[in-house]
């Protein structure tokens, strides 16, 4: 335990617009019979207790926003057992994406969900995480299979089994995966891997409008090709990673591939891609198949919020992150770009379009309390446009403090149900409070 | 809403082995309104609701153990709106599976969830079922998007959006999915759909021993190869098969196996699995692609309970369902086999194997209580074993009364935790009581 300035700043921080508020102490736990340790002893005491991950979150929910002790998983770091034939692995929830499938490298396995962060494990299913495979291999409730839980009373629990299904009883696994550590700490999860793919190969093709990209991808998705990342960055998003990862992209939407799969179905996924692209105007569409030129072109993807606050120096980002059923992702593209030019936001969209999911980064100079004000207004319409279109507030990225106002609007009385849920296994409130639930009272 | 007698037999009645244990009286609602009202009286009296579907449910779940209201959904059997773009469709609770696929052929859209029964796709979600494809396109647990409900206080609530992910909240959908109307009643699913595969071929494999079969399933999980179904039916099964469907398999443990994908894919993974089971040892492999000797292969596996249940004319059954890591799957089944010969109980032995899961089909003369305690022993040891492999209980089939002498066992506090949030959600205790939960203390 340590409070230390440095730590409680680094604890208060968000990668987000969000103000400092940082926790009264942070804990460096290194097993779960700690981490119930110290809730137990908050617990008794009322002490607000926080999870901290790598504190990549976008809507301020690993924040101490009442004080308290921050949980930082970063000692919990292990990958404790992979089960080659079964496919999964235990994991310390400190441990992030990139250095797991390090570890898996030499398995042939594989861990496919990766937010742009090198998030923790634990923060990942805590926020529901995806990215750009989720399209393919679905997001953080699809691939956690099983939970060990610190509940707020700081007892240990587990939830799930070795089993890849099972009808036994609620799912517990599934209700703690989302909940940004308003109901219990994590303290292990059992995930579930993939080959690595015997054959991958990317491409990017070029649009002369989005409407025609994303005609493309409703396409792509109807007829059923197995695509494992298609991801779109309109012009704004393209001239910003070509001056950022010095990139050469024709400055019109484009299109981010990729393929999994055996040599020839690698093949034939990519010509029928090419042939539903042409129809829609697409142009320059090429694939590669060597693994550096992969690797350029995702690392490019993954720094793209850089590369787009980059784009304006100084900036925050409000980032905005819906997600609409995917026959009106082009309408509530094409309206939130009107909207943003008369706004006069700057705001670079790209997304995960498979799954009907984009952000506009709005970017805002924090001293002008104008321009953020423009921005969370603009932000506001946006969620407004998406629970119109019958989508979401968050396709990814939570809720936190950041989102809080739109859940009445997104779930009517099933907010009060989660508030109900909330009050039945945390009733002393102190498991991120202020995060995700309606105020208590 | 009726008394009739044979209205509450009807109702009474389970699949499996229990006692009837009718309703006070039957309602049959047309619309959610209809339904609100009925349990908002039945909140304001306490009395027990119980949903209905078909009444295929194997562990007693729609009996009404305590009396009450059956509240039988067969006359909101409706296909409300098919989103062709979106690969979704909005149901009432009562259509269905076959029904839906009816209604779907058309569009070129599938649902592929298939429990053995023609069951309503209502009481699929609620027991969170599978079947055959549940290896390829998951449970209803990964297949519901969104849901009307009518909570235990008689209010309308929806769940989830039209969009394919979301990270807003506690996973609603998922905690219903699985509750066994003990949370509420779904009176609107919105299912995902899948295009209807460009090709399709089926096959049969026979093995000389079902370890040898099993390995074949691992390996051909771990390469990835995307089974859209990989069923094992042990020699007992097939004899009875044989027998029932006038099938002429070989006398041994086979797979029964059907490849997805584009014509050179199915090619392809048909090719793929034929060299796997030529390394265990597997004889007459063959692919069909003719439509109906697919039809009559999955015709078959579909009635095959009710071939077991012929082979002991008179017999009722008790129907096990065990789920283990896959690694542990030979060594399950083979325990299992070993057990039952020991204990001479009479036991088929087939399953969703790419899954993991299998059942045995226990088979006793209802009248012979000996037989019947014989049987429950020996299934409580599968329970037991499958457990004691990083199992559970029931890998599609649910709690209902039959397994709930295993959920302490299988889930430790978490079963107290379901019990908490049945209390919060539920705090009259109305929703199918006696089923899943904690008695309430
Ligand atoms: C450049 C960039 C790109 C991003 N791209 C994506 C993207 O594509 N997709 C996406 O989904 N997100 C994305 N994000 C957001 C972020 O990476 C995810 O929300 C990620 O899941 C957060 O993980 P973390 O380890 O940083 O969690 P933190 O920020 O540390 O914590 C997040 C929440 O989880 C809780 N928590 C942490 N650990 C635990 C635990 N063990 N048990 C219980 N609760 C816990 C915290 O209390 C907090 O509420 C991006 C962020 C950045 C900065
Ligand atoms: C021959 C045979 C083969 C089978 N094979 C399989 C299989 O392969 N996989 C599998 O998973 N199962 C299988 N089953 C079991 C059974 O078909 C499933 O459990 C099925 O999901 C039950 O659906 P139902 O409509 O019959 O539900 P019911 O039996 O009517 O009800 C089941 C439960 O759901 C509740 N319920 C029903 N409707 C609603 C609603 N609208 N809202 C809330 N709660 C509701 C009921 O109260 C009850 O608790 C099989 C059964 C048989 C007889």
């Amino acid at each position: 335990m340590t409070r230390s300035k440095s730590d409680l700043d680094l604890h208060g921080r968000s990668e987000s617009y969000f103000p400092e508020a940082p926790p009264d102490a942070v804990a460096y736990p290194e097993t779960t019979e700690e981490v119930a340790q110290i809730v137990s002893v908050c617990a008794r005491h009322g002490l607000p207790v926080i999870g901290w991950g790598t504190g990549t979150s976008l809507e301020g929910q690993a924040q101490a926003s009442s004080g308290g002790i921050a949980v930082d998983f970063s000692r919990m770091n292990r990958v404790l057992e992979i089960a080659q034939e079964d496919m999964t692995v235990r994991v310390q929830p400190g441990v992030t994406r990139e250095a797991l499938n390090e570890e898996l490298r030499a398995t042939g396995l594989m861990f496919p969900v990766d937010p742009g962060a090198n998030a923790s494990i634990g923060g990942m299913a805590a926020t529901r995480a995806s990215g750009t495979t989720a399209v393919r291999y679905g997001t953080m409730r699809d691939n956690v299979l099983a939970l060990e839980v610190v509940t707020a009373a700081g007892g240990i629990l587990r939830t799930g089994t070795g089993a890849r299904k099972s009808s036994s009883g609620y799912d517990l696994t599934g209700l703690f995966v989302g909940s940004e550590g308003t109901l219990g700490l994590m303290t292990e999860l059992t995930l579930r891997l993939y080959g690595q793919p015997e054959a991958i190969s990317a491409a990017v093709c070029g649009f002369e409008t989005v409407e025609q990209a994303v005609q493309t991808v409703i396409d792509t998705i109807q007829c059923g090709l197995p695509m494992a990342r298609i991801e779109l960055m309109d012009t704004d998003s393209v001239r910003a990673v070509n001056a950022y990862a010095r990139m050469d992209l024709p400055e019109k939407p484009h299109l981010l591939l990729e393929f999994h799969g055996s040599p020839g179905g690698v093949t034939e996924q990519a010509e029928s891609f090419g042939a539903l692209a042409a129809d829609h105007g697409g142009s320059g569409f090429d694939w590669a198949t060597r693994t550096e030129a992969r690797t350029a072109l995702w690392t490019m993807r993954h720094n793209a919020y850089y590369a787009i606050l980059a784009a304006r120096p100084g900036a925050r980002a409000v980032v905005t992150d819906i997600c609409v059923p995917i026959s009106k992702l082009a309408q509530a593209i094409e309206e939130t770009r009107a909207d943003l030019q008369e706004a006069g936001v700057p705001g670079p969209i790209l997304g995960h379009v498979g799954d009907g999911n984009f952000h506009a980064v709005l970017l805002v100079n924090e001293s002008d309390p104008g321009e953020l004000a423009r921005a969370k207004a603009a932000a506001a319409r946006m969620v407004e446009r998406s629970l119109a279109l019958g989508g979401t507030a968050t396709g990814e990225h939570g809720i936190g403090v950041g989102k809080l106002d739109y859940m009445a609007r997104e779930h009517g009385t099933g907010w009060a149900m989660m508030g109900a849920i909330k009050a039945a296994l945390d009733p002393g409130g102190i498991m991120n409070p202020g995060k995700l639930v309606p105020p208590a009272g």
